[in-house]
């Protein structure tokens, strides 16, 4: 039987010969032959580290009954409790439920010599003399169960001969169990095994949910978002890590909602087959909002919650810039959400902060260079970046990477010629051409542009520069395109931070500093698990900015819930503002990146915004809303469907995907605006096209979407990039431009031109293109609504990120730094310090 | 009974009434009424909202015996399980162990029945007929635990006579005991509601600690100290916190070797009496290092794993500006150390972020409002602060705090007259007299002094300001001194960022943002557990710098561990730098907050220290140490011992509190030095003077210095204040310069005379005084070592931290800004991808 469990999962059989090791060489074992007396102290210990340990799968006490205190048996994992000796274990037992607990191998083997007696057993009494403790209970359970009836006896002759006097008792039976229980506690090595093996195998494959909904009752009027999330006590993150098949060893709790899930879980499930992969954009975004957000939550809560399929959100972290600015929180809307949404907003599991100490120690790390290069010789500099300790000289790994990159292959600090100690010691930045900025995670205008080092102590190295928010940081968008720790790792160190006097990219390694930026940035690469409003999986990691960045959900995040899923469910994955950047970008640079393909792309769309895209009039925040929006206006809408909506849906063609429009419903709009978009968008060649009520009625609002997107998910897809990664920079861009965007050409300014022949000279030809364009407008226009025509697109400059592997072109200026209104949504937050609670966060 | 337990614990009453309330209000009674069938999946999520409230203190499932599936019966908690149904209580039942787990209440009652009988019950036989289910299996145990011979029969008729004919059994029983079996599952309320009651009060109360130590086996040469840390297996956090007597629902775990503790503690446990209390400071620091957390994590280990002892060390949480800087960790070090010390030294649980967040969330907000006002009308501004939202315009709670402050008792919006709405809607902040300062964690000296405000949309509003480390943030004080969530909150509202034109201070509530910083700060405010290398426990909280702030760990820390480790148990809590400025401000501003005394102070110094005091050579990092150092030299020692330990133990003596002299002992150091500091500080008024050996040998090296402690703090002390709060801010600044430092007077710039002038306008005047000197001197001159006389100290200027609450002087220039050097700490910081382990961090 071993065999055949071994056949069926090769990979496995490495690690059930470490648990045999293991549990030979346990130091109990040979405790017990040495008849030395242990401390209950002494096996707790013991018992806690094989508890922890990853490489055990099983633990068998094999010790006198004495010693089996109740704080050790407390202490057993009852996972690994092969012996079947804890609380849980037995109680398991009692009740009659063997599937999930281990039973004393002992206890089963009696058993099976009684089942091997001719007659059959239902009826018959067994006399257990001497059964005491957790073996005796284990085996008085099992008899009971198989219809005998069971009579114990601690030894008392009086009693035990009336016991005997009254039964007829096959002496064969009796010989048989007093013969086995003579023999004690002795293992039953070849029964354990093949106990830890099946129940490790089984542990470690896929399982399928056992997803609990929490139920909604949605109230009218809909409550504000905090409201709503605070009525919903949500599921313990670990019951809910539970239901969807993650192991405890791959979850890291931060507080009671929210954890970590190892990356681990990838190569536990790689051999299980992926789930559908289904990608949420939007139209071109206006002021008046389109809901990308509480359309993926509501499309999942609608296909776990109600259709039953296995469902996985994979959202991105929010700003807290934003969210104590003019936006407020991001954890969806109304009956859309995810919970608690206070801990969604604020601080989360910490990765901003991360990517924001990262970020900055790299810009401090250049400026003390700098200075240091400006005021040290070489001498010194060498001696100091390659000190003496205890007499002994020698480069550190990372140096030995910058050597290698200078083409000096020496070892010994002492044999490097004064030239090499120039090129080794001389980073040489040009203050003009540092191209790495600081970040903070704040709206904080006047960061934008600053001179620092005007302390008398940096002697005049006074220099511009700028912060921005932290999620442009291109330590963000490499968490989001990152696939695995060592991937994180190579791209933190390719990052180009500037460049050297005579034309040479400096890079963070160079700066020695690559390696602690991968331990800063060591957990926030494990995605955060959170649940929705119907207590359905959500995963949050990295989020980068849609205009000035990628713009998508980590790579990381998609991958672990499409396993998690299994075949036949859905990740639903957002991608930021506009199909015509957070699509194309998804589609030319992420997938590029994680090799994944998807199988639908939901497109969605309000009435209003709709109407602003036909010609409705300019809203401003504050000022009462046109009747244009409030009202019924069939020709506006058309209008709208027949530009944005269209040419969006088009775009998700040119890469070959189905297209389900989903239509955000307000109150405001009417049945005959609602049938006109979901006509006019099959028209356009939408697979499907429904309205959605989740913010009004949560999942529920949302399951004719959710049986279009099963639907659309079911028909073949056809997935192609829109350019061959091999084009020309300039190509590259012209086609986007021109497909995507639908501009007749596009302008390089000389600038530009520049960049474009630098990066190809470095070697930065081949990589994919990160447009920096307004999410406004499909132009470059952000006053263009509709499906702007008959423009040529100015490209200013060209930058590149090395590390997160893209050029990014800017077209027009693009703030990387959000600033604060007059009233900032902070005047309204508040915390009551009695109870805890967060009020004015919406 | 529940009398007598309620008039015992008399706060605890209301909580059990809301027990039965909630007990008879549940949903499960009523569906049972009505014989509803109930789908598993409802139960389990009834089950599961029970199990999370913490109102609910027992969970009895009132159910047809085919509802209570397995999945039902797993779900429920066993801590709320009265009703003793739950595997793991049936487990410990038929293990015999009653301490802990809950019997059924009905099983109980039966055995009650049984004992009213006349004849005693040992050696009878009991017939349980159709006992099968939960309760069977409990009335099972309970009846074979009382020496009786239990035979099931599960309505077999056959087997029943077999069984009734072979035995005499009295009618009596039988009559009771099918009877009582006959109600079926009917609940026994009384004493269920007794159950839960003596169950929960006796869950509440203080629990003593079953620690179980780590043992060390420390090897020689030490290994690194991220080697140590690494060699040894933490135990897991939630088992420690069982340990030191921590509910389940007052931890919050932070991935597996972290969790915060919540503050609820100090509710549960407040009739306790604290532990004793003992303050780790220093003599006066040099570059050879004193070691005060080594010795404070040394002196834990040794009370707590090697004197049976509880003891608690209160540590700051280290900046990771000098992690990766040129301090490295901060964990401690060699066999006496916090652990996992990456985990103590990366991102902790997040406090540092946390403030850095709401710090720069002020500055923001500083420079927007000053931007916005510049730009816009008074009516603007009004219309925008107080906007009209669906026809309604009102006042937001936290402007009305600021009406308040400025007479204006309207609520009535439109009500204000144009004066007030001028006075209302302009802060008029004097940009060249703000004192905020934004932070960052990252040692970057280019940002000591930078100019803000420099891109075109910040419209020529350009202005100097800097960032300081983070940890030097007021908001790090205010945590730190903070001693309730209410008290923080309103701390952080007090805190003044600047000052008007027309001179009157403005606050972080006229800014309309203390709420939101409230809310940013809302878990920072727990401590966080972690252990020591020997498994004993840890709270890491706060960490202000003691030359530029109070340099205290927290009073919540404190206060927690206080209670946590019962009367004759020990907190050890650290203060920064040297006794002059650590421990007088432990001593003036921390204790005057919490109103905790403590009974011990344990001075650290070190034999090389005490050279460099007693007139050794200087040294200089990378360069050979002086032989002065390395070999034995008394004279030095003795010189040193007579000037700056001496001086440092009479500081200790000016409060009152008794001194242990903790020698940090290094392997250069002679037995005849050991023995001179020994007797020359016992020969000063040290208690006790003892060498210690923790670096090299963890706990056991520490044990004298643990005897001594624990002897001192049993002497009864005569603690006092250094001055009186309302004495003049003058007067209470030449105090502390006289009496502290040794100086012969002050002398105030003519700027710290106006400042004091300023502040005593103000009412700020009875705030104590956190000086802002220099660590590495007694006076205000570094270089000076030993104990300098006859100099006066300059005071160049007065600030005032008004929600930290204090007015700190500054004594020459202070850096609040440390730089990196030229190689720093990150080239040896890297990661094995493979592994996830650390290297070079130490």
């Amino acid at each position: 039987a071993m065999d055949v469990l071994q056949r069926r999962n090769p990979p496995i059989q490495p690690l059930l010969a470490i648990v045999q090791v293991l549990l030979s060489k346990n130091k109990m074992l040979c405790c017990v032959g040495t008849l030395e007396i242990l401390s209950t102290l002494k096996i707790v210990e013991e018992v806690l580290k094989l508890n922890e340990d990853p490489r055990v799968h099983g633990i068998y006490l094999h010790l006198p009954s004495a010693a089996l205190t109740t704080r050790v048996l407390e202490t057993l994992k009852p996972e690994k409790d092969i012996d079947g000796i804890s609380d849980l274990n037995i109680g398991r037992l009692v009740r009659g439920d063997l599937s999930k607990g281990f039973v004393s191998p002992l206890a089963s083997a009696v058993l099976d010599v009684l089942e091997k007696h001719d007659a059959p057993l239902e009826g018959k009494t067994v006399l257990l003399v001497g059964g005491e403790g957790r073996v005796g209970s284990a085996l008085q359970c099992l008899i009971e169960r198989s219809g005998m009836v069971a009579l114990k006896n601690n030894w008392n002759l009086e009693i035990l001969q009336r016991q005997v006097c009254g039964f007829s008792v096959s002496d064969h039976l009796v010989h048989n169990f007093l013969s086995l229980n003579s023999t004690g506690a002795s293992p039953c090595f070849s029964l354990q095994n093949m106990c830890i093996c099946s129940r490790w195998i089984q542990g470690q494959q896929y399982r399928p949910w056992r997803l609990r909904s929490l139920k909604l009752q949605p109230l009218t009027p809909v409550p504000s978002d905090i409201e709503i999330s605070r009525a919903q006590i949500p599921k313990p993150v670990n019951q809910l890590a539970e239901e969807v098949g993650l192991l405890p060893e791959e979850l890291e709790a931060y507080g009671r909602s929210k954890a970590k899930v190892c990356l681990s879980l990838l190569d536990r499930l790689h051999t299980q087959p992926d789930g559908k992969y289904v990608l949420v954009a939007g139209i071109t975004p206006t002021p008046l909002g389109e809901g990308k957000s509480t359309v993926t939550i509501g499309l999942v809560q609608a296909l776990s919650a109600h259709l039953s399929l296995n469902s996985f959100a994979c959202l991105r972290q929010p700003s807290q810039g934003p969210t104590f600015g003019v936006k407020g929180g991001a954890a969806g809307g109304g009956y859309a959400q995810v919970i608690p949404m206070e801990e969604f907003n604020l601080h989360l599991t910490g990765d901003i902060h991360a990517i924001t100490a990262a970020n900055n120690l790299v810009a401090a790390a250049i400026d003390a260079r700098m200075l240091h290069e400006a005021t040290q010789s070489d001498k010194a500099l060498f001696n100091r970046l390659v000190p003496s300790v205890n007499g002994v000289r020698k480069f550190s790994p990372i140096q030995f990477s910058r050597l290698q990159r200078l083409g000096i292959d020496k070892t010994n600090p002492a044999s490097l010629t004064p030239e090499e100690v120039t090129s080794f010691v001389r980073l040489d930045l040009d203050p003009s051409k540092i191209t790495w900025q600081r970040v903070v995670d704040t709206n904080d205008r006047f960061l934008r542009k600053i001179t620092v080092g005007q302390a008398n102590t940096e002697k005049g190295q006074i220099r511009e520069t700028g912060f921005d928010i932290a999620v442009a940081s291109e330590i963000m968008a490499i968490l989001a395109l990152a696939d695995s720790l060592e991937d994180m790792k190579n791209r933190l160190a390719r990052m180009v931070v500037g460049t050297s006097r005579s034309g040479q990219p400096v890079t963070t390694e160079d700066l020695g500093v690559s390696g602690a930026l991968t331990v800063l940035m060591k957990d926030a690469i494990k995605p955060t698990l959170m649940q929705t409003l119907e207590g359905t999986p959500v995963f949050v990691h990295a989020g980068p900015f849609a205009n000035i960045a990628h713009g998508n959900s980590s790579v990381l995040a998609d991958k672990l819930a499409l396993k998690l899923v299994g075949r036949d469910g859905f990740v639903v994955t957002e991608a930021g503002f506009g199909a015509d950047i957070g699509m194309e970008k998804f589609f030319n640079i992420k997938c590029r990146a994680s090799g994944l393909r998807p199988n639908v792309v939901v497109l969605v769309a309000t009435i209003r915004a709709l109407k602003m895209h036909g010609g409705g009039p300019n809203v401003s925040a504050g000022a009462p809303l046109p009747k244009e929006y409030i009202d019924e206006n069939l020709s506006l809408v058309a209008a709208g469907c027949h530009s944005n909506l269209k040419k969006q849906i088009q775009i998700a063609h040119l890469f070959g995907i189905p297209v389900v429009v989903a239509l955000n419903v307000f109150k405001t709009d009417t049945q005959a605006e609602i049938d006109l978009v979901c006509e006019i968008a099959k028209g356009c060649g939408a697979s499907d096209a429904v309205p959605c009520n989740h913010w009004a009625q949560g999942g529920r609002g949302s399951i004719k979407l959710a049986q279009a997107v099963n639907e659309a998910a079911s028909r073949p897809s056809n997935f192609q990039f829109l350019y061959n990664i091999e084009m020309p920079i300039a190509d590259k861009i012209r086609t986007i431009a021109q497909k995507v965007y639908g501009a007749d050409d596009i302008e390089l300014s000389p600038a530009a031109k520049d960049k474009i022949d630098y990066y190809n000279q470095q070697g930065y030809g081949l990589l994919p293109i990160c447009m920096a364009k307004t999410h406004l407008s499909l132009s470059h226009m952000p006053d263009k609504k509709g499906a702007p025509t008959g423009f040529v697109l100015p490209i200013r400059d060209v930058r590149a990120s090395i590390g997160a592997g893209f050029i990014y072109p800017l077209v027009g200026t693009m703030s990387t730094m959000p600033g604060l209104p007059t009233r900032p949504c902070f005047y309204d937050i508040d915390l009551d310090p009695v109870t805890g609670e967060i009020t004015g966060l919406f």
